[in-house]
């Protein structure tokens, strides 16, 4: 009794959509703050990325974020003997583009030394030609009188830190001490270092996460469900280019790249709180009650360490509502780890289900 | 510069998550009621389908939806060598399967014959049972005693119909003056009649829309992006199993199917009028003004027929936001046909982007 | 019964594969030549493009084509600014990066003038600087000099055509008189000019087909399973340079794109039978032969129109085993349509299932 | 110079394929025996299965399988309220819907008991009614009367060996002593047991690697590119049931899940060379030669631990052409460990790229 297939989507006679159109990510504001969907490190082919700069604007749209720093190498620039050297080629032909759009363009350069110091990302600045000189200290003084957030890129990444773990210099201290830096990446490309947690809480550095993406972002993560590129949310008093860069120098960030968040307890409680809500129960019998938890956010969260006959784990799928049957036995709270939010090195984040 | 891919996601070291949880579906509610999304057409092994009947509860909670009935054949049992003929067994199955998982399960059953008068779904019911009766006219009568919602199933069937083009035939008329049948499919399997819309102003019917599925959902139903399985939104003063029979009654329907939607124009409406926003100008030059048009439902929306100096076409992606540039010369209201939310046999909704 | 999912894949614990590897497509060789996967039209930073023209070398090697030609505009450098016009570059870059991945780029340029005449290209030059000229004659006398393969591209483009019909103007007529006019784009983006093949039939032209791509490809091209880019199939006597452009002139083209294939009947039908085989009789009864057919390409075939009592029509899915049931009525020969192989401007290949 | 969308595929309008079909799967055959791709192991509603007998042929076919066993439980039959008991149901139901698609079915029974000795399937079986027996013993020597090889089923499932180490006890023993166990599961369902290879290895036991599949396969396996399910790769003189019934007692086998092989090195070896063919130099320069290495298959291979100088790993993507660049320092063959291809417990396969 089955039938023929007769109907077409309208969607394949019409023009393709997507393109210039904004995703609407489901990442949800914390108290008091919106939640900005930032990516700080990309190249175009103005160094050694693939890309016309418009190309960064487009796909970040696509992607759902609300801003994007286009980070061009200072000291590499492979394609000079076809693209003049213009340090600030991206800035100039992304600028009104990314305002015609209602984004955010960050006008940015990466710092592009051997380790020490390694890679920095100058956020912010006004002029990066300003920003290239022969010796580094001078690159990072001239970036800091621009007013600059400066981030230390990938400080584990193998080629210049070849175990993999990143290491603060005598020259990073340095650094720190001039207040001439301001975030550390945790999450790069593909990579993260678990150490970076550390040195944000010791030194009071913003976490960052980004792309650092040289061709299409869509062939550099694209698979899976969850293979979204690596973002800094940034907690802003509101959309701006102003409260973007307030927010940043007051550390109010976490990270997010596939299933995994990380950022400060004082961030990642209240983001989880406003991702999830917990129902009345909905049935009993002799043994269990029945409620749900609805996940509006994008991210699922992978509980664990239920307490006595309470489920041992329940993971949370995104933009799902999940069944939880509870034993009445359970009188305790429903504590539990949220074993892909990162609060330390170490740490997981802990919630009850209320 | 490139790194090597060392971080793997989180969940592939987990249970995978899915299977009876429930998916967010962006489908809002309009003003005064609650939009249930249900499917009131499907088989299992009781009948002629290929699957158990919490199977069906299963998929339609993966599916999002809220409701749906299982209505195996009277009068077609083809695995009665190995399944005593049980006609209510699917309701016995379900009924607390449902329950514990906050589903409203419709007690359902289809009338089987040649056309006239064809296959109808009797919803609502108390014991199928007694409605398998020699004479159809029985078998109606016996169901609307029982109280219920009667549909008429896939009348342009091409098997029993072979130009595709439903009839009323006498039967049908009778039915209607008696108060019998009270709901139409216009959207069935992978087919739709257009007539059945003209049938439902006329005769005061509700607009169905479901799935007749025999086999697993998922089969019969994916492939890219808009491979929803074919439903019947129902606008319900609440989530409740009376509550969804009422507005059956009352005909407060729409049916939604791949990225198309129709339903009369007092619901279609505000459905649409939910489902999107227009922001403020956000950005302007000396032609244009820029501003953004938000999309928060899974339905993308095409907009035609532009006037004058105003884009003449804009597509409304799902779940996204669309920039709109607008010539300073528009003056008059910006209204538009959406081409795939139809409001009649010939018509489409017209709105005005405010 | 069920228990925990637990093995994750190798594969996202590893390095990702694909960037610079061939994907192998399945599209047969015919009998005395092999079929060489080719796109001749595409651009780059160089003109209006937004990629670098080593990103063309590798999505065509993900693609699994065989080679490409780079054809950015003559009259059209809008990002002259930032990029001194050069309109070797491409080639320049792209010729060492080719031959280390065992790759054909074709050294073209696009001559890009309003219609008539419109847009053609030049492959198979050596300096596409000496063909930039005033005049548009001259800038083809100059190609012809070279010895170039001229196209003539997207005939029915709406930009230069309105009505979306191409038109044979003065010019082109005295083109092909002169022997400068080889082939004309039938596929161009995701559009089609089925007039061409009438063109090329009178004019004994080589049938085009081509993905004029200006972003990254994987974003033109995606979606589902057919979107795949546009493609001329070129049959060579073996995979060299010298061979695909005495392939390219002596005619012996078809052109695919998504489920459709074009081109003349002496080379669809040598095509199609290299696709397909149709297997001996494994089982029958009373009524009926069982066999199979196997397509072992990435093409899926439409039969259409059966002889009476064969089932009407067949389709044989891509790289799938498909099963026929067969009457013993049916004595005569096992003729078909295929819908989606065209032979003409209103004509499709027929086949026989032996 | 982006143009409009305007052809939709062919495939939208047309009767959806893929049911009934056999999807062409690229695992070759070694010298002397054909391959066939068999999964011994499911569940329909006869037992605690959710689906009729011939979904799981027609999903067996989409998956390109050659052979399955249906194997309900004896002792455990959940839906007996419903459907009447029946141990060689599936057998009645699928032997005419196999033999009419030219697949094998083989007749398999569950021998499902509390750990020792846990799960069995007896395959190749004459009626599964007589090995249900009071003691399992009596089931064993009824199922070996028959003929039948038996398998031992997940032998390390949690539910019944909760540390997840396979055990041999006594009865075990006594059972091989008896010629009456003659394969183990390596893989089932989501699960592998590394510990299976070497008693397979030590009492001279086939590999076996089966689904277990209770619901809808394309449910159980799904997401991803490597989400095929679970199968054993049987190597036979012909595909035939008896050539299959003679190869599985012999012990030719290997199991293949996701990207993950394993099998004795005899058969590991041979399939890996049939894999892969290794291309002549096509280029070179002063330091390297550049050859090409083409996987015809749909499994990936990881190449490690490669020779000094020469690449360290290697992926050779499932049918797809990877290019080599091999510095000419390197005089030693290229020997490999293949990373994804098991041959002992802690051992895998070593090859060579000549």
């Amino acid at each position: 009794m089955k039938k023929l297939i007769i109907i077409s989507s309208f969607l394949t006679t019409l023009v393709i959509a997507g393109f210039g159109q904004r995703k609407t990510v489901n990442l949800p504001d914390i108290p008091g703050y919106v939640t900005l969907k930032c990516d700080f490190h990309m190249h175009t082919v103005f160094s050694d990325g693939d890309v016309w700069p418009t190309v960064r604007i487009d796909e970040a749209l696509r992607d759902g974020l609300d801003a994007i720093a286009i980070t061009d190498h200072l000291e590499y620039t492979p394609k000079k003997d076809f693209i003049p050297v213009d340090f600030n080629a991206a800035w100039k032909i992304g600028e009104t583009y990314a305002r015609e759009r209602n984004f955010i363009l960050v006008h940015g350069t990466e710092i592009t030394r051997k380790m020490p110091p390694g890679h920095f990302n100058a956020l912010f600045i006004t002029d990066a030609s300003l920003i290239a000189k022969d010796s580094v200290w001078d690159s990072f003084e001239a970036a800091a009188k621009q007013g600059a957030f400066i981030q230390w890129n990938h400080p584990g990444w193998k080629s210049q830190q070849p175990d993999g773990i990143p290491k603060m210099y005598d020259i990073h201290q340095r650094l720190i001490k001039n207040g001439w830096l301001h975030g550390i990446e945790f999450f790069n490309d593909n990579e993260y270092y678990p150490l970076v947690f550390t040195f944000c809480n010791q030194y009071n550095l913003a976490l960052m996460g980004n792309s650092d993406v040289h061709g299409a972002i869509s062939e550099a993560y694209s698979g899976d469900e969850y293979s979204n590129r690596p973002m800094t949310l940034v907690f802003a008093k509101n959309k701006s280019h102003d409260s973007l860069k307030e927010a940043l120098f007051a550390g109010r960030t976490m990270v997010y790249f596939r299933d995994m968040l990380a950022g400060k307890e004082e961030y990642a409680k209240p983001f989880f709180y406003q991702c999830i809500s917990v129902g009345k129960p909905y049935y009993q019998n002799d043994k269990s009650m029945f409620f749900e938890v609805t996940n509006r956010s994008d991210i699922p969260f992978y509980l664990f360490n239920g307490v006595k006959d309470a489920p041992s784990n329940i993971t949370l799928a995104a933009n799902s509502v999940t069944r939880v049957v509870l034993s009445k036995k359970v009188t305790v709270p429903l504590v539990y780890d949220v074993k892909n939010v990162l609060t330390g090195e170490n740490e997981v984040l802990k919630i009850e289900l209320k």
